[in-house]
């Protein structure tokens, strides 16, 4: 494999050196970008645009293309798992992601099959490959997939939820049931996380995109307890480098002495968590990553290069900060503004690591 | 007046000594009660119920002939200011609220009136007159509020909101506009809330049901701040008693130190928060009122119970604990459901309080 010419990112997880802190954006690849959806027409639709190899390299590539960022992620969808288990994933438009069966029962549980990832989830394998090659060693890539828990909420609800109503009522009613599913889904997100390894993925990103709407004892009991087990699982060397693991709970912020004693090299922090605050708790344990609010990206430049230095200033001085979004960037948003975002974090950050 | 019954509500408000519990829920008049569909539908729509005393009266009061609830509250929406200010409150089926004008430049908000309670939301003290002379002493009547940020986010973007786009494009690019709007709607509240106080609410919620999707800093300065100048101008003693006032951030977990110095004597929690954490921060200086996942309520009887238990154990002995949901009651819940809750806290608290 071609050395990497930037490692910024790969050391900042790890709480060693950089120049100027390393950033790169959640859901970099994504509607915002004109090229983006010219892309996307080509390929029909999102989710024929995941599963071609080719086209998922290609809007990997585009914000690299554009911005300075000091990381690629695989462009895919958090559900690719489920819809290897069969239950048929789709996208209505202007709808969330709907599945066609749902998971309910402890039928439905056992009839559940935990894929075999380089198998049935070739296309994913072939993207982080193709993406590797055209990389060439210019930045790190980085692997994802969905934590346990978040998955369980589309499979149980059949679809994007606003409460939730039926995976509580699996966990407050059958937790017996709630762990059989959670313990199928974490075994499959091993093998899909380990399979992205080894076809070339440099880090990886477990996304917990709805543990923050589980009180405290069943967010750990329910989400993060599946995370843990996801991470030492994992594998953690390859190419004679670590592979660092981030570990993402949106609403998450009540619990980071738990997410950081989890065994992740890295957490990633939502907009509202105060990143200064939660590094004196936890950043001897963990990289920390995050956490410009996504809709400050609607503010002036000049306006978005000042947040940039309050969160700059509030994580303060020395290593571990990789900087991001609190969350996906909006499709909204001018694609100047991403530009401003991510030259002032470069740009402001070099004093901090002086 | 009438000497009240049963005080344990503004009592543990107060964080004096109890026999049990007290317990209420927010939304407690609402639609999973197949009385309040009728009287709702009696009245027409919503928004006809608000404005009708005798109808509003008899909603109040419908939860209260089912359930040993320990506090009565005001039937009325969060949007009557905005309302009163001449933005055109208006419900569509299936919709949330919505504004036919909507506030967002120097001269919309310089147009705002700050309206006088008294004279013109003068439906809503009939209501409170009403409710007091109904209720006649059994329970103590709770007046309430949106926050200045809450009735903020509504006004600026015309209704309900997933991202608050246009609200936060305010906030972090044109801060002084935010800051000229809320001020003008902390005043409308102060004077909201004062003229409820003075028509016979005899504690007051302020629900800040938006504040949670704002980072830290700028919670505390476009949400908290505002919520701090209403508690300091407020009457705190009527009747020859205390009137409690209460503040509830949804997702507010991680700001709680800030929202308990906030002048308050009580801090409502959402279901995220771990009670027993909270206390062991700041229960020195309020009472907690919480909480529940108000999802637990489609879990058996069985298993409501349990969870209750385990709130009232996290909280732990002694005063200070105002058992609610974490936030409101969903119109899905079976009333039973709602019972078995409410006698678990009686049931299951007395032992706290020996």
């Amino acid at each position: 494999m071609t050395p990497l010419k930037n490692d910024r990112f790969l050391r900042a997880l790890l709480r060693q050196p950089v120049d100027v802190t390393p950033v790169w954006m959640m859901r970099q690849a994504g509607r915002y970008l004109p090229e983006y959806r010219a892309t996307r027409a080509e390929a029909g639709d999102f989710l024929a645009l995941c599963k071609n190899p080719e086209l998922a390299c290609e809007v990997t590539l585009q914000p690299l293309r554009r911005y300075a960022l000091d990381a690629a992620i695989l462009f895919s969808d958090i559900l690719t798992i489920p819809d290897a288990m069969g239950l048929g994933l789709y996208f209505e438009a202007g709808e969330g992601p709907r599945f066609h069966k749902t998971v309910r029962t402890e039928a439905d549980i056992a009839a559940l099959p935990v894929p075999d990832s380089a198998r049935d989830l070739d296309y994913v394998m072939a993207a982080v490959k193709t993406i590797r090659g055209a990389l060439a060693g210019s930045v790190p890539l980085i692997g994802f997939s969905g934590s346990p828990w978040t998955l369980a909420t589309y499979m149980v609800e059949g679809g994007s939820s606003r409460d939730f109503h039926n995976i509580k009522r699996m966990v407050y009613d059958t937790p017996e049931l709630a762990h059989a599913l959670l313990d199928k889904i974490a075994l499959s997100v091993i093998d899909y996380l380990n399979a992205q390894i080894r076809a070339g993925a440099q880090a990886v990103q477990i996304f917990d995109t709805w543990g923050g709407v589980l009180p405290g004892p069943h967010y750990r009991e329910f989400s993060l307890a599946y995370m843990q087990k996801i991470v030492a699982g994992l594998i953690r060397e390859n190419e004679g480098r670590r592979v660092p693991v981030i570990l993402f709970t949106k609403g998450g912020g009540q619990w980071v002495a738990d997410i950081a004693a989890a065994g992740c090299d890295a957490m990633g922090l939502d907009w509202t968590a105060d990143i200064g605050e939660v590094r004196a708790r936890v950043g001897h344990q963990v990289a920390l990553q995050g956490n410009m609010d996504p809709s400050f990206l609607f503010a002036s430049p000049a306006k978005i290069r000042a947040e940039v230095a309050r969160i700059l200033e509030s994580f303060g001085h020395g290593d571990g900060h990789v900087f991001n979004l609190g969350h996906g960037i909006d499709q909204k948003v001018d694609p100047a503004n991403a530009g401003a975002f991510i030259d002032a974090v470069h740009e402001l950050s070099a004093r901090y690591h002086a």
